[in-house]
């Protein structure tokens, strides 16, 4: 029995419940919603996010069903009418959704996934979806910033033991992959997801034994093509790489292995690896790798590099699992239409007394456009579900913010981002692979200029309306009301 | 089936299971070694930690196990003997472990929970026993500093859509509520923990009626002894409170009902509730309790209070159900002793470049001293495992990092902190309700000193070693090396 066998249906909150039965008591119980999922600002003041966490969305939807002990404990609380909870004995999802792929970069304020669904059904599944994308878009994000702050050199996910609860460790290490790690150290996620996991010794491995070298030696002769010592239990400089590389020569050369490691998990990462790296070439192990592993981020692997530290490897953990410096994804489930029974869709609004939290109505399709001599990404177009787009005429953007700043696009390939996932309850979509997904996320991220990729004060990316779908929005803002 | 089904044997890092693998090889399976779980410093530069995730602990040992479809992966990986492989079909644990309830306030440097056990078991467990403690130590920590600053006021958990997966949801709102939450948003922590669930309403249940009095009025029709109505989906003042007291006048009032609730979202909450609360008392509404949920923390919420706001009840989220200032618990899990086939325990050491990195060696125990004047905490004390504390004599203190400052303390109660879990394999601990955990809570943060709680820049808590275990200590920093 594994991790995916669990059923979440009941990690709702309550208040989806409330209003389901009051749905259902008010005669809405088939009426058709169109819910949007999007977020409204990107963690770490980046110029982008990583959309992640759909797979997880689709079990969860598959698995969809409330068990007799679910009913039992919703009649326990004496709130729910009996014909919601029968209602409830035979519930599934019946309705569309349409997602954006994992690995798409995502910006601000645009729809990353649209559901059409009966009204109960829409909203039941609210906070588990933005949980799942929530969760897995952090760290995707972040793990894609660490990767490139790394220009190349490979980043392992180490963080299981300080993430938030044992899917945080499991699906935070797939996320990370997604974003761009090599591996983890994660040992179920290798299982579950074939994020391939590895790892070598803690400190106590080398405590077990009479003296370091001891404990070293052991370890390369039990694991000769594995060996990555790890070498501050004690004192790096003084014992740690001279026990290693006595342990490399007793072990490994006899056996004509080059290939291995040491590990520094504490002390100053640029002067212990330029000296380590000395040190290990002057003794001819010069295809020994150099892990390093102690608080790391994106600032401190970038401050390292520059500093010309000497590392191949960074096994990045609580920074990157708990995404700690920014480590909420604010994504957003907001009622955006509602179909009558004669098939029109009537478009909705939420009003708020803060602009940026002012939704954009209607069923919705966005575009990515991509300059064709350029071949990267020049903005997003969110227009209406009925529009498309000619790209052999030019298409005018304008900011919704600031609606007199126009601009005319031409020589353009214009890109749906949102693809059908579920039709009427059913899976649609075939779910890629990991590394196809991690292959697309980082081809994508390719597509963006550098400009928007900085770390600091990046360019902001445009994300523009259509036309209509602008009118429509200040219609029903001028119109607001009761 | 629920999520408590799963079995979390494979959430293990890697390196446990080459360490293992190792270990078996090398003659050290049955070697009998003590861990010490600890942390080195307090979130958010608090006076203090909650420890919490030990029920979680023990659910997962006593169902630690490998499955067939385990093993598999395992030689999958073409690593580990079939010896070790062997042995992993039948593997259980058969330790000891020693911990401090939930609930209990701890400090740094202290152990929280000891292994004593086989070194193959020891090291497996590990990553989750890290993983299970850092996360719920993490939230009922923030949480009680949360509960602190509404100073009476009622605090619900509503973050499960922004916490980090499912398990940061579920057993994020279990130690939110050990933390002193009177109750969460997430359905399923109820149904597994009786964490109170509960909620009414989202901004989609006023958009999907033809005016926001329509929705106020049948919500109210519909759950007139839980009427919560939220009201800034347009405009607070102008529309939701004008709006909510005629929906409680046309429905509340005629069955004699005086209970209900309004609930904001967004806007300034100070003025606006202020501004609430004396609409809703000219209208007569005087027991309508005011909630407010939009990004709260301890010091917004002091802050709002200092203000003169006018708030019954906070709905905290994101900032709680992540930790979101510091998101990250530090507890670390080091070798401390090994213990020799006749019975000898040998103190074990991890020096490090960093010396608040440096371990406290043995098998050690913790006291907790009570003045008996005041019932209030003086100072934590350890000492080796076979000392014991005479309370009709005066105790010696001294402070660890500056060995010169000593105290005597006369008049004293001593209380041992950690108590048996597990004896030979089997529990041994008498499981506590949730409501007994969160009532201990409360009354041990109580015997803290008000200097101790304070947010920003607490006392700091003595936590003292004895004499005996300092010199242990220190006669292994002097001699350590190979």
């Amino acid at each position: 029995m594994t991790i995916q066998d669990k059923n979440m249906t009941m990690l709702c909150d309550f208040y989806e419940l409330t209003m389901g039965n009051g749905y259902l008591r008010c005669g809405y119980k088939d009426r058709i919603t169109y819910f949007d999922v999007f977020f409204r600002t990107i963690p770490d003041k980046g110029g982008f996010a990583i959309a992640a966490g759909l797979e997880q969305v689709i079990d969860y939807i598959e698995n969809l069903h409330f068990s007799k002990e679910d009913i039992a404990y919703l009649r326990g609380r004496k709130l729910f009418d009996e014909e919601f909870l029968t209602y409830l004995e035979s519930f599934q999802f019946t309705g569309d959704i349409y997602a954006v792929p994992e690995g798409t970069p995502i910006f601000p304020q645009e729809p990353i996934l649209t559901v059409r669904a009966p009204a109960i059904q829409a909203q039941l599944i609210e906070t588990f979806l933005l949980l799942a994308l929530n969760h897995q878009s952090l760290i995707a994000t972040k793990a894609n910033r660490i990767v490139r702050a790394a220009e190349g050199r490979t980043v392992l996910e180490f963080g299981s033991r300080r993430a938030q609860g044992a899917d945080g460790a499991i699906n935070g290490a797939r996320a990370a992959y997604i974003g761009g790690c090599a591996g983890t150290a994660c040992t179920i996620s290798d299982q579950l997801y074939g994020v391939r996991a590895s790892g070598t010794m803690a400190h106590a491995w080398v405590q077990m034994f009479e003296s370091q070298f001891e404990a070293f030696k052991a370890y390369c002769e039990i694991y000769p093509h594995n060996a990555v010592l790890l070498v501050d239990t004690y004192d790096t400089l003084k014992s740690g790489i001279p026990d290693a590389i006595r342990a490399f020569d007793t072990v490994l050369k006899p056996l004509g292995i080059q290939k291995c490691g040491i590990r520094l998990d504490s002390g100053d990462m640029a002067f212990l690896t330029k000296q380590a790296r000395k040190m290990l070439d002057e003794a001819g192990w010069t295809q020994c790798q150099i892990s390093v592993s102690n608080s790391l981020d994106e600032y401190l692997i970038q401050d390292l590099l520059w500093q010309g530290a000497k590392i191949d490897m960074f096994g990045v953990g609580e920074r990157m699992i708990t995404a700690r410096s920014e480590p909420v994804f604010g994504g957003v489930y907001k009622l955006v239409a509602i179909e009558e029974a004669d098939g029109t869709i009537t478009p909705k609004i939420k009003i708020s007394e803060n602009v940026t939290k002012i939704t954009t109505p209607h069923f919705k399709k966005v575009y990515r456009l991509y300059g064709n001599e350029s071949g990267k990404a020049i903005a997003d177009y969110i227009c209406v579900h009925d529009e498309t787009i000619d790209m052999s005429k030019p298409l005018r953007l304008f900011d919704p913010e600031a609606i007199w700043k126009t601009k005319d696009v031409t020589n353009f390939t214009a890109r749906e981002l949102m693809v059908p996932i579920f039709r009427n309850g059913k899976l649609v979509y075939q779910k890629p692979s990991l590394p196809e997904i991690q292959r697309y996320c980082l081809e994508q991220v390719d597509t963006l200029w550098d400009e928007v990729k900085r770390f600091d004060n990046p360019h902001q990316y445009y994300v523009d309306l259509s036309q209509k779908l602008w009118d429509i929005k200040y219609d029903l803002l001028k119109n607001h009301g009761r």
